[in-house]
């Protein structure tokens, strides 16, 4: 049975282990015992910020087998619309195809709609095709281009 | 002589005509006097997010000629870097090709760096092909799809 749920700071070791285990992930990321103290220093930056929700997918045993990021951004653009923003989601490889990564993305789009967001956006490199495709059958449109500049 | 910087409550009639005086805007935006309660209550919740700022270019005199909304996003992936987020981007007509647009994004872009972002994004829509060359001479690079789904 797998549940949906707020990120504890005693998740993170699972956490940074989902976001090491990744084609683009693993250069970026930097998996140690205690954990790197730049990842706690993020994960507390979560916390503080109200408009943040780290949350993970958790079997019945309390295994951690996805993980995403979900933002609340006020704004005022379309008479003062609030967005959700979904990032960093990453689904445990033996889990993959077998629909949780659509069931956490639909809890997802359900706290956005519950916290007033009236519409829920995310990116994804050009470079998974994949996640583009699982993305549009989820109902996403990909009517942007995602521009990025590393600083 | 043009100047950034943060929005005052009352600039929130010059951002909403800027908002509204743009080909995808004008069907989007609501301009009234007074202004509608629902940007009153956005712009209430961007100034009550310390990680949310909005902004405007200003003239001389004080005209709003431009505005941008800059999020500072922190986040867990890549070493728990955080992200500054560019949103609903505008130029006064009478100033485009004028370099205005491209200060202002430079601004904004060193303010993400104060606060220690490693990487500026945004997302423009591809019915904007101009503001997407823009971007990317801005040292931008269009390496992801940007996905919404309205609710």
């Amino acid at each position: 049975m797998i549940s949906f749920r707020k990120a504890h700071r005693s998740d993170l070791p699972a956490i940074i282990d989902l976001l090491a285990d990744d084609m683009l992930g693993q250069s970026r990321e930097v998996v140690s015992d205690p954990v790197d103290p730049r990842y706690e220093q993020a994960f507390a930056a979560i916390e503080a910020d109200g408009n943040q929700l780290m949350a993970v997918a958790v079997d019945g045993e309390g295994k951690v087998l996805g993980c995403l990021q979900l933002s609340f951004i006020p704004g005022l653009s379309r008479t003062g619309m609030w967005r959700g923003q979904i990032e960093s989601v990453r689904i445990a490889a033996s889990q993959r195809g077998t629909g949780l990564g659509s069931r956490f993305i639909e809890w997802a789009v359900e706290k956005a709609a519950e916290r007033g967001c009236q519409l829920v956006q995310l990116t994804s490199d050009k470079a998974r095709p994949d996640a583009i495709r699982f993305y549009e059958k989820l109902g996403f449109i990909a009517s942007h281009e995602g521009l990025k500049r590393s600083l």
